[in-house]
């Protein structure tokens, strides 16, 4: 077999099969393939777009370059969660700790924020003493004891996945369904959970742009998890603004804390989080279906024990909340500074990825890997879409890094953009669960 | 400028200007664009299709990458010719003296043959005392004097073309005609000649292989020239059967030879000659159209100027015919073998490229570079498309090297499934030069 023949045959129309995709992959990994090569093949792959027996391929033998997780011995039914990332997105600070009260176990590899988009290890971090590299033995302990775990993810589980994607970042190849499928699913298989539930996020501030894109992707990751021996399902969920209010670290901790304390103020981010889970309850058959989950762990969240896992949770990875500050006003190393809406009107769209950029700007993300952040740093949105503003009302409240305050202007002219009010008219709000997808 | 973002620009369909093709070029000679995304470029271009505006672009830009001959000073009007490659391809040897009688000069920068088809520099060094390496005082000296002179590629011209068709090669992208065409006319117009005819060549023995696909490059070659100040016309001729009857390189040269002094044996390579020669008579505004200018022509040859045309070229670039064998009986180090029709029937069709593989494989030519031919190898074709042949008729004459010999079986076995006949239906002969386009 050769990659030229590949090549030739890709772009003639005909499909690669599982066997030609395995050694495509393997030689990859090997260091066989030229760059140029493998290039060619990506695009080509943009180009002529992946079967879904040849994403079912790519996902297997993606999986097969690494080692694969496996859980057996937790006596809990064990469920995985992804997010195709977002502004704000702290789901899985609560969503672990929801489904873990709820009797399921929550094993998770998590990564670090870029560009616009945060990361679940960035914000647990920002706990004072919070460990994400943890050893396999203690990781299984926690999650036997607890219900949920949380780590950095290791070296060793999907290496093609990293080549293929550097390549397809290097090469502009990174938006072909087949291969965002691959990418995702693969890590989730080699993670090891049965049962996986996918927040497909679509919007201004999301990968997916729109919600037909977001739902082909669902359908996608759905019929990729059936051959592959994993049950999926997918809640399509509003990006258009930020989830919650709060997009930085620190601070969005605080927001996960002040709703598992029972504040109303985040519905949307309540909604998004019982969805999750009440899809993964049904996935794990404890449910018949998601209306009855969901109102179960609204209950669990409302009697507190949700509150009481999460503070369980933390402490067993080492986390001190007593070390937290008590609101925004204490946090630390950042300037803060308000953004007040110059005349009245009606939020009638956000861009919601120059919030997140304006929040990265502002210290709490990264432009390149080895950027280092702060914690404290970020912003909190205080007006959603369809918001009827008075002039002088603080749409934006901004905690920004000592080094970054030189930017102070063009963050605050960047928001300023991302925000668009009408003359008054009513604007409908964002649903924010768009749908659910049950395998 | 940075080359990812070209390459997004153009998969979202934008063209590349002119500035930015520049840039592209330059970049990549410079060695500043990494393999892998050159690959993707190409690739992207091979799906989006160059435009007309961006192949005059990049054709330019790939001249301006080396250096330009230039003919001032010659008091002939100075013609080029190309040929995108056949087997039999000999036309250069008779074109060359041809139009040098008529009172034009040819200089022209030849290669070696690759694969399936030959290259006129092997041919001409079996002429024994032939030099294909001139200095560019001596190569000027013989054109001016003798009014054509034919020498291997210099390094300086157009060293862009080298780095993208390599990648093409390597990446399977050789065939979108927008890259064929800044390929081919760059070659030209570094070439330094104002008027140039290209031999676009259809068939199973040709790069094009319909003739709607080479009717589409002759229209983009000479819509390239008009902006880069050459008058291109081409003339479009049939590659489904051998060109004259040899196939080879010494043979080659006979066959010429005979022509030359009168044969009436190859009248298919004779209008190929003829056609390409008043084509160039006209361009240089010698003659109004090209059957005047065939008839003139056709007047040559037939009273023994070109012959001694002929002769004055070899011997002006050191080549001694006196030491060529007088006919095929007198080959050195090969081996005479004969393949016979087994039945009877008419001569259907013929698998060109594989009638050019078997002559390479019997030593005339290379797969590799630096491959070694035999100069006495290569085979005869006796029959054309059309003929009735009687079983026991001699429809190949094989000149096989010692070394070669082993192969024999399997060449006979390819000759023998490379010629279809029918069991006796008429089949119309080929029509050679199919079209002549003039600017």
């Amino acid at each position: 077999m050769h990659i030229l023949n590949l090549i030739q045959q890709r772009k003639s129309g005909e499909p690669i099969s599982d066997e030609q995709m395995q050694w495509l992959v393997s030689a990859v990994v090997a260091g066989e393939v030229p760059d140029y090569q493998l290039a060619t093949m990506l695009t080509v792959m943009c180009y002529e777009k992946l079967t879904v027996p040849e994403t079912v391929s790519m996902t297997g033998a993606f999986v097969a370059s690494g080692d694969s997780l496996s859980w057996d011995g937790i006596a809990r039914p064990v469920v995985d969660k992804h997010s195709t990332g977002g502004v704000g997105d702290k789901v899985t600070l609560g969503l672990a700790p929801l489904v873990a009260s709820a009797g399921l176990a929550m094993p998770k590899m998590s990564g670090r924020g870029l560009g616009h988009t945060g990361g679940t290890i960035d914000k647990l971090e920002s706990i004072p003493g919070f460990r994400t590299a943890l050893g396999m033995d203690e990781f299984r302990c926690i999650l036997s004891t607890v219900g949920c775990a949380i780590a950095g993810q290791t070296a060793h589980l999907v290496p093609a996945d990293k080549i293929f994607y550097a390549m397809r970042d290097a090469t502009d190849n990174v938006r072909e369904l087949g291969l965002v499928a691959a990418s995702v699913m693969s890590k989730k298989i080699a993670a090891g959970a049965p049962h996986i539930v996918l927040d497909v996020k679509c919007g201004s501030g999301a990968f997916f742009l729109d919600e037909q894109e977001a739902r082909a992707f669902a359908r996608l990751a759905m019929d990729i998890g059936a051959p592959l021996g994993r049950k999926v399902a997918c809640v399509i969920t509003d990006m258009d603004q930020p989830l919650g209010r709060a997009v930085g670290n620190r601070i969005e901790v605080l927001e996960i804390l002040r709703l598992l304390e029972g504040s109303a103020d985040y519905p949307d981010l309540r909604e998004v989080i019982v969805a999750l889970g009440s899809v993964e309850l049904v996935l794990a058959e404890r449910f018949g279906d998601t209306e009855t989950a969901a109102e179960y762990l609204n209950g669990l969240i409302d009697n507190g024990d949700v509150k009481s896992k999460f503070r369980e949770w933390v402490r067993a990875q080492g986390g001190q909340l007593s070390r937290l500050p008590a609101d925004e006003s204490e946090l630390q190393g950042v300037h803060h500074v308000s953004l007040l809406a110059e005349t009245s009107g009606v939020v009638s769209g956000m861009d919601c990825a120059e919030i997140g950029n304006a929040a990265r700007r502002c210290g709490a993300g990264r432009l390149e890997q080895d950027d280092i952040i702060v914690q404290d740093a970020g912003l909190v949105c205080n007006v959603s879409i369809g918001d009827h503003v008075e002039a002088g009302v603080e749409l934006f409240r901004l905690y920004i890094g000592n080094e970054q305050m030189e930017e102070q202007e063009e963050i605050l002219a960047e928001l300023r953009e991302a925000i668009q009010f009408n003359k008054g008219e009513d604007v409908p709000a964002r649903r924010t669960v768009i749908d659910i997808l049950l395998p």
